[in-house]
C-alpha cells in the first residue's frame, strides 16, 4: 500500500499518488493535468502558477496540511521581487509536495485554456494554437559523436518536450548557429506542431528563454473591407485589430464586376491579386504597429473570403467563378506558406484558408458555420450572412444545408436613392407614427430621435446625409405599418395616403423623410425604384432561406442568426415584416456580429477546430438556387411584403399590417417580374 | 475448378488464372506484376508493350496456343504505323487474354527497371523516381455536388491510379483551370510521391496526354568542379552531363581560404552563396540546352558535396566548420524546394541533399557509400575519395567506419615545382628505366611514348607543359623503384645516382624528365620540396586509412577502391610503391570513378535509396583523425616511401625496392618535420 501523498488538481479532478519532493509541475504532467510551462520547469517562465487550498475537503476525502507544499523558495521570491506573483499562488516546478494536498489550475496556467466569447449561446474558444514557445537546454558538440547542431537541438526537443519529427525551415539553419552559442546552448524556439501537410516545424529560435510572445492573424477578407485581428497565439487574447477598404474596389465595388474586370484586361486578374496582397501587407504593418510588436513575430494567418476573394487572393482567374457551373479551382481547405502569397510576416508563416462550401459560398460562409455551429444545435437554426451576396445556413445536428443568394448591394445602400454606407450622418433608425404617418430618426453618431430636443444640435457637423442599409429596411417596414406601402410594394399618393409627404415621383410616389433644402442637405426620400431594389434583395434571401427549408423539409425554424456587419444593426422585427427572414418567436432573432471574423479566429487559436470545419463543411448539403424551380417560385411569392402566400402567424400576433392596395392598374408590378439576372 | 485460361509472366514468374477478355495489363496489375503505363490502359501511350510466347513451356507446364491473345487491333496498328512497335511485341493494354499464355515483360516496360551501371562489380539502379506522370480522366464540374476541379483531380488520381490523400502546389491550383478545360478534362500530371515530409503532390499539369518525360539533376558541387548529370526520370538516361568550375573558386583555392574569406569579409559567406548558386543556375541552362527541354521540365535535384560548400550552397556561415569541434549545423538529410536556393528550374521543384557523416565527411562521402556500398560487402573494402580532402570509408556488412584526411592540393598537381591540372600537355604516365636510369612518358593527348617515334609530332600542339597529379605519383614510384629516390624521400645526387639527370638544385637534388629548353618549353623535374609534398600527402592519406584499419582492429584489407576523378588514373602499382594505400593485391585495387556524382544519381533515380543511405549514414562510425594520438603516429611512418614501419608484403612479393639512402647528415628530413597544420 502507497503511503505517498495525494495529489489532486481541480478543475480537472484529476489525481494521484507522488513521492514526497515531487514537484507539482511533475505531478501534473505525469497525470496529463493542463499545467503550461514554457521553461520545462527550470523555474524561469513563470506559466506554470497554481493555487494550493489548504484545510478539509470532506467532497475529496482529503485534509490539506499547512505544510502540505514545501516552503516558498528562492525563485519564488525573485519571481515575485521582480514580477509580483498573485497572492496564494506558487510556481508548480518549485513548490514540491509534502503532503495530501489539492491544486487549483487558474485558466491563465492552462495550455488550453479557454478564450472567453461575449456572447452568452455561444460556445468559448479552447486554446488549441500551431505553434508554441518551448525552452531546451541543447547538448554541446562533439568531434567524437559527430551530429549537427540541428540535430541536437532537435533530440532535445523529444526529450525535454516529446516532441517527435521536429524539423526545421532553412532560415533556421542560416541562423541557428551563432543563437544557440550566444544562449550557451539554452534556447528557447518557436514550434509549429504540424498538420495534415506539415511535419513539426521550428521556426524560430531566440537565446536563452524569450520572454515574449508570438502572434497569429485572423483576416476577413471581404469583397468592400479586409479587417484582421491580431491574436496573441499563447493567451488567445486579441492584441489589436483593424480594417482597411479592400483595394480592389477600384476594379469594381461587386465581385461580379472584378470577375468582369478580369475577363475584358488581359492579366487583371493578376492586378486584383497584387492589390489585395499589398493592401494585406498595408492592414498587417497596421495592427503590427498599434500592437506594438515586430511583424516578423506573427508566424500564422487564418484567411475567410468569399469564392472570388479567395480566387483572386490565391492567384487565380476567378473567370469560371462567373458563369455556370461556377466551379472553383479547389474547394478544400488550404495550407501555405506567407510568402507564397507576398505577405510579408515571419518568414516562413503559414497560412490556412477555410474550405469553401461551394462556388457560391465560400470560406467566409463556412467560418460562419464554425463560428455559429448549427451542426452543434438541436435547435433548427437559420443563419445569414447579408452581404452584397447572402449566404444562408440551414441545419441542427442532424444535417446542414447551405446555399447563396444574390441579394446584390441593396441592403449596403447601394441602388437606394439617398442610399449611403453605414457612416455618420446615415439614417440608421426610424418610426412613422400609423396616424399621423410623420417619421422621427435617428442618425449614426447621435442618440437623439430628430423630434427631439437638441436634435439639430447633435447633427450639426454630420448633417443628414443619406440612409444606411438597416435605415432603409426600417423605413420600407415602418411605411409597410404605417399603411404607406402596399403588399406589392407601391407607396401610396397623397391622396390615398393622406399625407403630403407622399409626393409624386414620375409614375410612381415617393415618401419624404427628411427635407434637407432648409440645411442645404439632400432631401432624404424613399423612391418606389429603392422599394424595389429591397424587394428584390429581400425575395432572394428569404427564397434562398425557403428552399432550404424545403429541402430540410419544414415550414419554421427555431432560431434566426444574423450574421455580419448588416446583421448586427438590423431590426428583427422589421426584418420580418418585410418578409426578409422567416417567421420567428423575436427574441429567437439575434446578430451575431462579424461571424466569419469570429471564425477565422477560432481556427486560428485552435487548431482542431480547422479538422472540424474541414468534416463540417465535407458534410454540409449545398444547394444551389440557380437551378431549383421552387427558387423562383419562393422569389416572386417574397416579392411581395411581406410575403404574398406565407402566413407569417407570429408576426401578425405581434403587428397588424393595413390591408392597402394603391395599385392604380398602371405601371408594372413588382412581383411580376423577372427575377434579376444572377449577381454575387 | 477455375476453367480460365492461365497467364504467365516472365521474368517475375507471377502467374494467374484470367477471364477471357481479360487486358494483359490488367492481369499484370493484378498480380502485381511490375509493368509500366502513364495512361492507365488507354491505348494511349504504348508504355505496357509486351511479348508474347507462343508454344511449350515444359517449365512452367503450359502450351500456349497461337490463339492465346486477342488479335493485333486498330489501336495498336495505329500505334505502329505511327511509331513503329517492335516485331513480336504487344500492347499489353489491347491484347486480352483469350487462352493460356506466356507474356515477358521487357526491361523497358518496367516502372522499376534496372539502370545499368558501366562497372561489373556494383548494382545497377532500381529506377524508383520521385516524381511520376499519371494520364487521367476527370470528372466534369456538376452544380448539384459543387466541388473544386483540383478535388475532382485527385479524385480521379486515387480511383483511376490509387494514389491517396495527393496535395497541389499554389501554382496548379493557379494554372489547372484552363488546362483542365482544353485537355476536355483528360490531363497528365507529374505527381511527386511524397517523402517523409511532403505529401504526394501534384507538380505538372499537361492537357490531355503528354508524351514527353519529366527531369531530374544529379549535382557532385565540388569545391574546384560542380558536375552535373541530367537524367530522365522515366527511363533513368542520363540525357546530358556538363560540368563548370566553381564560382567560389575567386574566393579562395581551396575551402579553408573560403572560410578565411568569410570570416574576414562581412557578407562574404552570401557572396559565395549567391556565386554558387548563380554558377549552379548556368550549369542548369547548360545541361538542359545540351538536352534541348525546357528547364522547367526538371521537378527534382539531388546535391552531394563536402560541408563548407554544403554549408555555403544552403546559405549557412561555414563559421564553425573552421573550428573545433567543426559542428555542422545540421548532418541529417534535407528535403527543401529548388526556389530556396534560388535555382531555376521547375517552379516547385524539390532538392534533396544526402546526409552528411561528419563535420570534415560530407554528403559527397555519403554519396560514396551508396555508389560503393561498403556496408553490403562481404569483403574488407577500403574506399578512398582522393581531392584536397580525403574521405575514407573503411566497412564490410559488419560495420562501417569513416575519417577524413587532410591531403591537401598536392595530389591535385599544386604545390609541384612542374605540376598542373590534368589537361592536354601534362605528363601522366611516366617509367624509368632501372639500369640506365632514363625516363619515358605519356602526355594527356596523346598514346605515344615519349622515346617513340612519332612523339614529337604527337606534342606538336601541346608541348610538354608539366605534370598532372596521377603522373607526379607514377614518377616519384618509379624514382624509388630506379633507386633515384631514397625511403626517406631523398633524390641522391648525380654521383650517388650514376646519371646526369640528377642534378643539385641547393641543398638537394632534383631529377630531370623533361629538358624542354630545346622547344622552348619548360624543363619538367622533380624536385625534392616536390617528394616533400607529396609525401606529406600520401602519409595523410594512408595514416586515415591505418587508423581505420586499428579501429577496425585489422592488419589488411580485401579490396581498396579509389574514387574521384584523381582515383580513376592513378596506378595501383605505383600508389602502392609511394605507400599511399595499404598493401593489398593489385587486382584488388579498383578505380570507382566519379563515386560522389554516382551516388546523386541513384539517390536521384531511385528515392528508396535515400532512407537506404540515411539509415546507412546514421550506422557509420565516425573517427575524428585530429584527436587521434595514433594517426600523429602513423603518418610518422607513412612518411617514408613506401613506409617506415609496414612491411607491405604483397608489394614487396611484386617489385623489390633498391635499399638506397642519401643521406649526407645535412637537410631535414621530411620524415621527422611537424605534421602540417590541418587544412580543410
Amino acid at each position: 500500500m502507497t503511503t505517498d501523498p495525494l495529489v489532486l488538481f481541480t478543475p480537472s479532478g484529476k489525481r494521484g499518488h507522488f513521492p514526497v519532493g515531487t514537484p507539482v509541475l511533475t505531478a501534473a504532467r505525469q497525470l496529463g493535468v493542463d499545467l503550461d510551462s514554457v521553461c520545462g520547469g527550470r523555474g524561469i517562465c513563470s506559466k506554470c502558477q497554481i493555487t494550493p487550498s489548504y484545510g478539509e475537503f470532506p467532497k475529496h476525502g482529503v485534509t490539506v496540511a499547512e505544510a502540505a507544499l514545501s516552503e516558498w523558495n528562492k525563485v519564488e521570491q525573485r519571481y515575485d521581487d521582480i514580477r509580483g506573483l498573485t497572492k496564494g499562488r506558487r510556481l508548480g516546478c518549485q513548490a514540491l509536495v509534502q503532503g495530501d494536498i489539492v491544486i487549483d489550475v487558474p485558466p491563465e496556467s492552462q495550455v488550453h485554456r479557454q478564450v472567453v466569447r461575449k456572447r452568452a449561446e455561444v460556445r468559448d474558444i479552447t486554446m488549441n494554437p500551431s505553434t508554441r514557445l518551448y525552452y531546451v537546454d541543447v547538448e554541446h558538440p562533439d568531434m567524437h559523436k559527430p551530429s549537427g547542431d540541428l540535430e541536437r537541438l532537435i533530440e532535445a526537443l523529444e526529450t525535454q518536450w516529446d516532441l517527435q519529427d521536429v524539423k526545421a525551415d532553412l532560415h533556421i539553419l542560416q541562423s541557428m548557429q551563432p543563437v544557440l552559442r550566444k544562449g550557451d546552448w539554452k534556447v528557447t524556439v518557436a514550434v509549429h506542431l504540424g498538420d495534415e501537410i506539415h511535419p513539426p516545424t521550428i521556426m524560430h529560435i531566440w537565446p536563452g528563454f524569450y520572454d515574449g510572445s508570438i502572434y497569429g492573424l485572423a483576416i476577413d477578407l471581404g469583397s468592400t473591407t479586409i479587417a484582421a485581428h491580431l491574436c496573441d497565439l499563447q493567451t488567445g487574447d486579441v492584441v489589436a485589430s483593424s480594417g482597411i477598404m479592400n483595394p480592389q474596389i477600384r476594379f469594381g465595388e461587386d465581385l461580379m464586376s472584378r470577375v468582369s474586370y478580369s475577363m475584358m484586361n488581359k492579366g487583371g486578374d493578376q492586378e486584383m491579386t497584387q492589390a489585395v496582397r499589398e493592401g494585406m501587407n498595408t492592414l498587417f504593418a497596421q495592427v503590427a504597429d498599434e500592437a506594438e510588436i515586430d511583424k516578423a513575430l506573427i508566424v500564422d494567418a487564418v484567411f475567410v473570403c468569399n469564392p472570388v476573394m479567395h480566387h483572386l487572393f490565391l492567384g487565380i482567374d476567378p473567370f469560371e467563378l462567373g458563369q455556370a457551373p461556377f466551379a472553383l479551382t479547389s474547394s478544400g481547405a488550404l495550407s501555405l506558406y506567407a510568402k507564397e502569397l507576398d505577405l510579408e510576416i515571419h518568414p516562413t508563416a503559414r497560412v490556412y484558408i477555410l474550405p469553401c462550401i461551394a462556388g457560391h459560398v465560400g470560406a467566409d460562409a463556412a467560418a460562419v458555420a464554425l463560428s455559429e455551429a448549427p451542426d452543434k444545435s438541436k435547435d433548427l437554426m437559420l443563419v445569414v450572412d447579408v452581404g452584397t451576396n447572402a449566404e444562408i445556413l440551414l441545419g441542427n445536428t442532424n444535417k446542414v444545408l447551405a446555399c447563396s443568394s444574390p441579394t446584390g448591394p441593396a441592403f449596403e445602400g447601394a441602388q437606394i436613392s439617398s442610399g449611403q454606407r453605414a457612416a455618420p450622418g446615415a439614417i440608421e433608425r426610424i418610426e412613422i407614427d400609423p396616424q399621423t404617418k410623420e417619421p422621427r430618426f435617428k442618425v449614426i453618431g447621435s442618440d437623439i430621435w430628430s423630434n427631439e430636443d437638441g436634435f439639430a444640435d447633435a447633427i450639426a457637423t454630420t448633417g443628414v446625409t443619406g440612409i444606411c442599409g438597416s435605415g432603409i429596411i426600417e423605413a420600407i417596414a415602418e411605411m409597410r405599418l404605417a399603411g404607406l406601402l402596399d403588399a406589392s410594394g407601391l407607396i401610396g399618393s397623397a391622396e390615398q395616403t393622406g399625407t403630403s409627404r407622399c409626393i409624386a415621383d414620375g409614375r410612381t410616389n415617393s415618401y419624404v423623410i427628411w427635407d434637407g433644402s432648409e440645411e442645404g442637405g439632400p432631401n432624404i426620400t424613399v423612391t418606389n425604384p429603392d422599394i424595389r431594389a429591397i424587394q428584390m434583395a429581400k425575395a432572394a434571401l428569404y427564397s434562398g432561406a425557403r428552399l432550404l427549408m424545403d429541402k430540410f423539409g419544414v415550414d419554421t425554424v427555431d432560431k434566426v442568426i444574423l450574421a455580419g456587419a448588416f446583421g448586427a444593426h438590423i431590426s428583427a422585427k422589421h426584418a420580418m415584416v418585410l418578409g426578409m427572414i422567416p417567421d420567428c418567436p423575436l427574441e429567437k432573432v439575434t446578430s451575431a456580429g462579424n461571424a466569419a471574423g469570429t471564425g477565422a479566429r477560432i481556427a486560428l487559436l485552435n487548431t482542431k477546430a480547422r479538422t472540424e470545419i474541414e468534416d463540417t463543411v465535407r458534410r454540409i448539403e449545398k444547394i444551389e438556387t440557380a437551378v431549383e424551380s421552387r427558387f423562383q417560385e419562393h422569389f416572386v411569392n417574397a416579392s411581395a411584403i411581406p410575403n404574398s402566400t406565407e402566413p407569417f402567424p407570429i408576426l401578425n400576433s405581434i403587428v397588424s399590417l393595413p390591408d392597402v392596395n394603391f395599385n392604380t392598374g398602371g405601371g408594372d408590378q413588382p412581383g411580376g417580374r423577372k427575377r434579376r439576372r444572377r449577381r454575387e
